[in-house]
């Protein structure tokens, strides 16, 4: 918005997740809910379907703009941002064009990467903004084609900046936004759903109010699906604009841009790019409050409430879009006082699923990845199909190489300093590591008094769910079972369980018990031992680096570990244990030992042959417990193995 | 074998089922027990890796050989055996060559036609008998390709009879089995299993028991995969053959044929034609008794046991192959007392499972054919995908016509005349067909003192677990609530349940409860209204035969109604409700008041108008009680919809 002085963006977001947590995760699990309780329309439906289905339904709606940022760090937050945010249901996000930005890049902060991450790793119904003027032909059609190839389904239709200071019309250029209308249709036919910008108090640069609402018109008779304004502050404001819209023959729905006032800086900028004009109580309140940020935000936060449930009563309004600055405070307080930020949003899914259209019947996963979505995205990008209903139908593709996964969005969100904290400046032996791994499970801080809330294979603190099973991982990391990975048994909890809940109500879910960890040789050979008395009840899994492979499964076929039983559709099995992707897991869970953890040490130095000794000689392993219905016995299975140690 | 002097023909049977029944069935169950607990490996292996791992495991099995019928009834008999005594769990059957019955024709009795049902529609593994001499090249081949086209995969190459008093080798013709073995293996590869006969005592036309030893190595070495013996009386006979057999440097496994006596009359004809000498001492048994047939029944069966035994305990011997002469007594009864019929053959899933190599990942149908197995496999035959794990996955291709459905196998085992005993001679009003389903249910004999054993829909007695609905369902159909098809809800019940259980072992299978009835037009109105206060819970299929179409199924989605949760595998879910099929089914349903009732009685008689009404204005409606954990909604939703005609 603050980028570009023409038109407020659009953006908001619907089926959604995040990149922090999943099923049977030991990280985070607040952050990956999903906004939409009905899974398949909503993976299915087009933006401007949904939009009408909301509003059929009377359920109101919001969207959020942001902006790219500057730097790659940025991005990062800002991809933290997304998933905290997508938590609270937006219908779609929106993120601007900004030309100074080389925006159809590859750089990580460019417009197009950053709309590339929110629909793919975040799974949010995103809009990327574009820009036509000054733009010849050809660059546009190859902005929307790379778009359109990442999977993003949403334009919004702009004009731009002018380049000099007054601004003259090419012949045979794009000069309007109705030109870029015209070109999405005429290239891409139906493809992609077209948003353009309404201005309720008349184009700064148009000849007069009514001109305004004609080009208006012409935008919209080219082809865009609906208009979201700029900014406001009065309420009367869009209503008026709305009615002469409706007046003049324009249908399509018109989404009011709400901008809370956050700050007096920031609020003159705008003002100053927009040519907008603040309304004289305003500035009276403001004024004298100019340096007390609180007090503004506070004033900004009411006011625009009270705006949007007169909007809201007004009856003609069913979505609200926010202006966030790329900021979640101001933004978060006014959705939840307005009653609309989804407070415990369904998950369709146990895990974070895409918005990449490729992606629509995608259904299950194997578990590994579950703390590390957005680097599973990754990895099965170039797929052509994928697993739906069972994992063995997709034709077993191979999975991206690691080469490339220092990708910004797979990176730590930690700095290397609070790394070292956290993970030990000097590690001194297997048992410091042992350490790290068991205040990471207590929460405890670790013996320099600070909180281990990340590992290497896990960048949120632990799940919720995980927490049922707390006692037991710390009792086995503290002997030198590092887990990564864990979910309890579950059979038939409600599918609106607050913890283990997802899918649509009125069904049921379940999970065979899981444990996935790393440990010695000498551990494993006991385990082994154990494992013979368990026969077929607990299936392995036992790798190591060298691809060293000890498993009782049988015929390499995936084992469903967690499932649900819904009102008049066939059973969803979105997580399984398959062997043969797991050995693919197993090079990147062993590589963030390495990259991740003894990278933050001197080469040669103790700490970090301590880490590259447990990467060369420890086994990743993992168990299923397939008698659901019983008390889990993996905790039995590993005290059983620590007795014959003894 | 008899048909054949040369050699004993082969077979027995492994994966099995029947066409009497499935999974929420009315008709009877235990005709529809497969064999085999492993599904997986038994439904991909050959016949060869099959009998390996049984010889492996130390696993005794039987086959079981049958003859060709002489007529279409004798042919309907004949299958009605393969589904009982292929409950038994035979690892193979095999089928004789009849030349003179034009045995690769189409004809319902043909050898080609037998063998094809007994793979296809029973579900079993079977061997295909072949001779070929007096036969040119291009017969052959052409036999060949039309059993591979068929789905067999397994032949008993033979010579056959010669056609003269004394046979005369052709140059370039098929002379010996050899040739055919080794056409097989140069036209055919690797296709099929390929077993040759034995002649313990040396083949009656040879130079030499040792000559004949020699052309049987010839045999294996062209490429047969296993031997099956001719009949002999004492065991000592078929161990010195095996001994011998290996001292010559034959390794494959050699099965001995097993003849129990049954009759006089038919060991006489056997001896005849297979120039065998029966021993003393079985003669001096058998000529004092030899007008008592049950005498000398249990005599061969003594005699058979006894021989069994010996081969058994010799350890040298894995299974046993007999000589049914199509019956089914002696057999069962010289098995059971051995020990290796399966009293209890576990189901790999709870409908009758196809042997059909292309049939082979098919795990999920739909419930409506759940009495008419049979029926289903005929209508998707020429489908070229099978739906694995979703029944969505299958791109809903089109169900054969029913024009052909009068096909011998699809149509009742009763007599008209039998048929009219049980359905009414004459009806008077719907009431007395409401009636005839109630004598149905209750296994009561109706007013003319006949039990009602079958139904246009059930060719079986009721399953065992529709017994469990016994008393709500008589209340229904008395009323007019007239019942096909109906499974209750289970809730996590063992896999090795003996009335719902299914699968490997270790596991849990669960179902939702479901009703399928045709009932009038009037009751569906009440019924609707009642359905709204259910909501989502009850999910409901209702259709007239003009093809008017009421439901509440989200987005025509199926429902799985029947599901199961095993060690270290997916989700199977075998039964669905499925809009879409339903009304493929409903075609059939309707069709059969027509074809299998109306038209027993005359044209414009009054039952036959009866029945015509019915077919034209009843509904045929399907409900599925969603909320499986809890009891089983559907009865009172139909007791409500009673008090509402009240």
């Amino acid at each position: 918005m603050v980028n570009e002085t023409q038109q407020p963006g659009s953006a908001s977001s619907s089926s959604r997740s995040d990149g922090g947590s999943s099923s049977g995760s030991e990280s985070s699990k607040d952050s990956s809910r999903c906004s939409t309780p009905v899974l398949d329309a909503d993976r299915h439906e087009r933006l401007r379907e949904k939009m009408r289905r909301r509003q059929d339904s009377g359920d109101k709606w919001f969207s959020l703009e942001f902006f790219p940022p500057r730097t790659a760090n940025a991005a990062v937050n800002l991809i933290s941002r997304f998933d905290r945010m997508g938590a609270g249901g937006p219908l779609f996000i929106d993120v601007t064009w900004h030309p100074a930005g080389d925006p159809g890049s590859d750089k990580e902060t460019s417009s197009m990467i950053i709309a590339n991450t929110a629909v793919n790793y975040c799974g949010l119904e995103t809009i990327l903004h574009m820009t036509c003027c000054n733009q010849t032909k050809d660059d546009i059609t190859g902005h929307l084609q790379k778009a359109k190839r990442l999977g993003l389904k949403n334009v919004m239709a702009l004009r731009g900046d002018p380049v000099g200071e007054e601004w003259e019309e090419e012949v045979d250029g794009f000069n309007y936004a109705v030109d870029l209308v015209k070109h999405i249709r005429n290239e891409f036919d139906d493809y992609f759903d077209v948003c353009v910008a309404g201005y309720p108090t008349g184009h700064p640069e148009a000849e007069s109010y009514e001109a305004d609402l004609k080009h208006l018109k012409e935008k919209v008779f080219a082809g865009a699906d609906f208009i979201i304004t700029q900014l406001f502050f009065r309420s009367e404001t869009f209503l008026k604009f709305m009615k002469d819209c409706q007046a003049i023959g324009i249908t399509c729905p018109i989404i009011p841009g709400i901008f809370p006032i956050q700050g007096y800086h920031s609020l003159r900028q705008l003002v100053k790019l927009s040519k907008l004009e603040v309304p004289q109580e305003i500035k009276d309140v403001i004024e004298p409050i100019k340096d007390n940020d609180a007090a503004i935000r506070n004033y900004g936060v009411e006011l625009a409430v009270s705006m949007c449930r007169e909007l809201l009563d007004s009856g003609v309004v069913h979505g609200l879009h926010f202006y966030t600055l790329n900021r979640e405070v101001a933004t978060t307080e006014v959705l939840k006082r307005l009653g609309i930020w989804k407070e415990d949003p369904r998950r369709p899914l146990p895990w974070a699923v895409s918005a990449h259209p490729k992606r629509r019947v995608e259904d299950v996963r194997p578990i590994f990845w579950a703390s590390r979505p957005k680097s599973y995205i990754y990895r099965t990008q170039e797929w052509d199909d994928f697993p739906n209903g069972r994992w063995g139908n997709s034709s077993s593709p191979a999975f991206g190489e690691l080469k490339d996964y220092y990708l910004f969005y797979l990176k730590s969100k930690s700095p290397r300093e609070e790394l070292l904290k956290m993970w030990g400046e000097e590690l001194t032996s297997e048992e410091s590591v042992f350490e790290v791994f068991t205040c990471y499970i207590t929460g405890e801080p670790n013996k320099n008094g600070y909180k281990v809330t990340c590992m290497p294979w896990n960048d949120d603190p632990l799940a919720t769910e995980t927490n049922l099973l707390k006692e037991q991982l710390e009792k086995v990391n503290r002997r030198g079972i590092l887990t990564i990975n864990s979910q309890p048994n579950i059979n038939g909890k409600p599918s609106t369980d607050p913890i283990v809940g997802w899918g649509p109500s009125g069904g049921y879910v379940f999970q065979k018990a899981y444990l996935e960890f790393f440990t010695s040789s000498e551990i494993v050979t006991a385990l082994l031992k154990v494992l013979k008395r368990y026969e077929l009840r607990v299936n392995y899994h036992i790798v190591n680096v060298k691809g060293q492979n000890i498993t009782n499964a049988p015929d390499l076929q995936p084992n469903a570990v967690t499932w649900g039983i819904f009102p008049g559709r066939e059973i969803i099995q979105p997580t399984v244990v398959d062997p043969v992707s797991f050995l693919s897991w197993k090079d990147e869970a062993f590589a963030l030992w390495i990259e991740q953890w003894a990278k933050l040490y001197e080469e040669e130095s103790p700490s970090r042959m301590i880490i590259q000794y447990i990467h060369d000689n420890y086994y990743l392993v993992n168990l299923v417990d397939n008698d659901f219905p019983l008390e889990n016995c993996l905790w039995q299975v590993v005290d059983d193995t620590f007795e014959l140690l003894n």
